[in-house]
């Protein structure tokens, strides 16, 4: 099984960025330990990360065609702005899973809204580096519900 | 005469996103019939698609180098969020037709405003894949009310 | 197959109202020429113009008695206020067509809202009389679209 | 001299409708005695009180064809509501002044905004029957500042 | 005694418009019944419909020189956009009762607002035809109490 | 048949509280009033009074194991503040009938809306006691259609 | 009699700012030719003008002492930010008439808003310096209006 | 290590309450499961379940004095209102995850904002009964994190 | 004379709470110095505290019958949600003093509103325990004045 | 030990401004009293009133210059409008305490907030005059843990 | 050349208040450096400052008479409330350059509006004394452009 | 010293788009100005211009790599919608200069909110290509202001 992990903008200075925020990990360490979990859950990871709306939108298309069973997605600042990125999340026919680093809904209130939520089976938020196994697992066992449910 | 069609996210998969809503013709059916449409009138189009919103700003503002007399533009989900591609349109000296396949009016609250509106001529939205040529139409029929008023 | 022609208020005043805005054709001479254009499509029009509201419900309600098989409203300023008229357009069983002459979403902020769209098709606006030719061939095209899916 | 007189929703109840408030005046003594004062002034009313927005509305468009010069206009309920009588005003080229028995500005919320006043000379308010006879002055001044700036 | 049931824009549609939202039941036999039950409770009804405001308005205006002693009102789309409906019903001294056929406090944000219940005794809605035999006892009820308390 | 009724905060102080409001029974006299007409149209009252959101939640939730066809609820203020409340009544698979002693619509702007509404049949208010008696009616009539179209 | 008339922030600049908006006539002028106007009607005027919010509560409490009674009052720009000024005018028993050039309803959102309208008798605006004759005889009527009832 | 686990409103129901939404599992049974999970990573629950906004509080107050290290929280309905909740998590010194059945920012408006967010490490939604296992794993990383940052 | 002191959520945690906002003395302690104050203004108190919104009202009500002649309440977070506690307050004809230890004016915008100050004769907040002291004073004056007046 | 008193706008009108409101008292006579009470307490009042905003800044500006430990403070109107005074009570050094006559927050919404009190320590208002000898006390307690507290 | 220079209110304070905010320079060394740099481009400022928005009208009108050729403004705390002194730098025929020590954007939400911007070439805020620097060079520019233009 | 100067949407257009709002010079004009000027101050210019808000945002991550000291940026369309944007400003360590050419607060309302301004030490908007040589100075001051301060 093949899982798309997406993320946004800004990721890529994960580690430098703020480390008493978002942590010390490096996002390419993260990834690397999030893979290990995934092989050991016997499924393979399709990993991007990019700073353009557009590219994400593209690699949103690109999951189903590469055969991804499912979306990990971390929309940075694209979360609370993007109405063409939850389009592109709709138009895909695989469930959606929205985790992001820091407590969205204890910051700004311009961070509350999540246009992905709409369109995702569910949100993780605040568990650092962590949420990213919380939301593998959670990924993973919707679609084992979804099979079950057949 | 020449005009530019010019896409924006998502509408790529069309024909697979939710045919009940979109239809079940692919972008590039669409483009060809109306393609097709276009020669009898006598014009031909310029033809592009993105799911990035600088790569729609490169097209409008490329619109009028490459001589087109007008602008079909379908700004997807950055109808609602896109000042940057407003203010492109607005930069160019060329009358702008705004279409959407689905009537943007009738669904979420977020999607009534639409930051292009204000610069165009005109909307059409509602009436699927003909919205196109009903657009071309209206282009055209502006186009000659231009060259008459000079 | 008719069509009903609804013209809500002020309308009969085109021609001498603001011909910047509205166009120098009096409401008799759009509407002469788009029977015409009707009668080449074969199809005949049952056209009325009124700057009661109640008026206008009656002849929504009417439209499908005289045995119309759609119909094109212009609501003019009734189109942000009246949720009477929305009723009466939600409650009959006809596809309908909103146009405006001036396209309404690059005007005052309170004519952005119309409560007559959520009950129809589509909307086409911002492109003068000839709004209502585009208009009626979309109504055609949607008529037919229904006739083929049944 | 003509200048239209328009009154709307609910003035025909004059006299009788809580009289602390509207005075215990009827319309026709108000419009008799503003007859007087019009006449010594060399001017003659064209008056009307209807309940139906719409008969409002062909009222003022019929203000012109009867050779009025100007319209003194108090649309009562109307005042808050109608887009579409405010579009009427806009409309016809004479000059327009708003009177309303009471303060709408110091009561609900819902009465302060006016869409009349966009589109007129200015607005008297509070003075109750009185009112009338201050909007002709006023209305007269403006046709005389008027021809005078010719 | 005479109770005065003046019925707003669509209601000629009952039975025809979506029955199930409002009921199989046209308005005659509604008020063909409501009639029957009046007359056990010895009174008498004065009913009227229109899509007119302004009739409505009238309507408000003649209950009481036909010595009706109190009003049940069903005002439709006007419900929420009537100021002028609102002022009517203030200007009478009689008890009104406002009654709807479906939940408006359930549907689109827009039905929520009523600018009649300012000036009723109450409101009953989302009981169907069977809301208007509920209305006629309730002002019944306020008019015995109205005349106990004298 | 039994039904619930469930009577809000501070409907315990009946009678004392506001008379000029709220009327001069107490609710015991409300309920004993009210369990005589009920056994008249042979159905049986399980009520209850308390100031305790949660109290009422249970009693909610106590209604189907108890039984019961129905739930007549005066919220009380929680009718206004109360997710928690509503959600129980959308558990529950009973219907229910909303009632208020005081026209909520006629009060303080935050009494207007009612997170109840949105779960229940339908809303009486405005009526004093006497809205109970309407409410048991409009109960019994709503589970009578029930039953028919099954 | 006396009449207090008080003129606030920017008026002095009258003649000078923007004649085509207020006019070409300086405020000495336009007082001067009031004073002539209210010696006509056997009373005297108490006039001034500031810039200074502090001096007009200062006037307003002033007014009562001098023996006026009643105020003429245009605000300026105070009238939509001055709680305080509103509190004088509450403050002291006089009947206060608010006079403005332009028309306040015409112009930007901000300046719709009154705080003074809510303790005034009435409202007349944008008559320009004609609007000060309006107000001296709507305040005339005004106090023969209140001796009359007593 | 001990970790208190709160269920709010409505959350007794579970399994009988429309299983399509909140799944067919109780309450007890999604208890005892997560309970074997804890054992299994060493740790103890301390479990209860209240429609009482009180309890709940008066619960949260406890936690501490029982010796938790921590809270999981899923407050149902009172997310969205209590502030004295939130207060109450705040006071305890102990960290608290925030858990919901249901994708709470894809439903109803007012379900989108949570009081109790801003006082917890982070939230987890929309996975069912699983998202408790998430959470306790949250927690569990969240307590290993502080002990090792100390 | 006797006085009810009602204390709301979390206010049982005082001293232990974040003593840097809330100060580090006790309920108890608090409680203990305001009844030796009592005792010295020849008053006494009856004092409580609850987390729980029902029995609050519940002990708004026992005030009456218990022989308090006033209210001084601090409502803690049911400050800015409960309109039933307000209603509990408004019910009982006893003058009631608003305390707050914290100013919470200068707070989250969620706590600037208080649904207890409109039925309130006033508001102390931000003196800590010392609040208490005012707010009886305050109390007693104004149970004087009232007493005075008659 | 001196203390600021500084009154706001309107306050010189107390005891003629509406008594039933304000109370009977000028402000000479509540000064006089509070001068003594302050004797009592060892402490020395620097008392102003002023209508003008600026004086008023000046004033807050001069109590630390007059060495002042501490300001009390009744900004009446400008309370809700003056973000130049919370500046200038910003920019000193000194405890400030709020005082309102009235119960501002149980009078019109524009009442309710106060951009003082985001830098006071904490407000009192609804107390009448008597207000003044509670925030004397206030503001002294405070002065003392101050001083404590270093 | 003249140049008027234009402080608001609190700005006397500067180097005593908050120095980690607005630096530790005093006004006068502020106005003494600025001085100089005018001399050096051969301009002379003629400075003031005052806490009362009334003077700084006053400034705003003499500047024009005192033959300034533009206006440098910190308006202070007036930025964002005072429309009376908008209309007086917009009836004066002079440049007006907006500037702040502090960066306003980033403040709380009530310094974000700026009454004075809609009627200024361009603002400079957040670079502390050296704003006034830039904002001279801003308007020398503005001024030359000006003058080439003509 | 490097300066990066990042230049977003369709200011690639300058000189040709509308001349009368933004200046007939070019961009390359401006920046080789902008480039001599920076080298008289013995700093380097790392100019760029992007459509694309994913290129913006790499390039202000490529600031920090390519050793500049700080960043001016005028976001054009972006300013006012791209939260990710300002995240990428706010994780890099750098001084922030906002520039933008015309007064942003002078238009319509949806630029006036910044995005970016609260990560920048200041904003300088309203003086055309000249705005860019303002920002030079500012942010050189800020840097030596930094320097200065360690």
């Amino acid at each position: 099984m093949k899982i798309a992990v997406i993320n946004g903008p800004n990721l890529n200075l994960l580690g430098q960025r703020e480390p008493q925020i978002y942590g010390a990990q490096t996002l390419d360490e993260i990834m690397t330990r999030l893979t290990s979990e995934a092989q050991a859950l016997e499924c393979e990871l399709v990993i991007c990360q990019s700073n353009h709306e557009g590219v994400l939108i593209d690699q949103v298309h690109a999951a189903e065609q590469k055969g991804c069973s499912g979306i990990m997605i971390n929309p940075g600042g694209y979360t609370h702005t993007s109405i063409a990125l939850r389009d592109a999340l709709s138009a895909v026919s695989l469930p959606v899973v929205e985790v992001h680093l820091s407590n969205i809904h204890a910051r700004e209130p311009f961070r509350r809204n999540s246009f992905v939520a709409a369109v995702a089976v569910g949100q993780i938020c605040g568990f650092g580096a962590f949420g990213y196994s919380l939301a593998l697992r959670a990924l993973l066992n919707e679609l084992q519900r979804r099979s079950c449910s057949v």
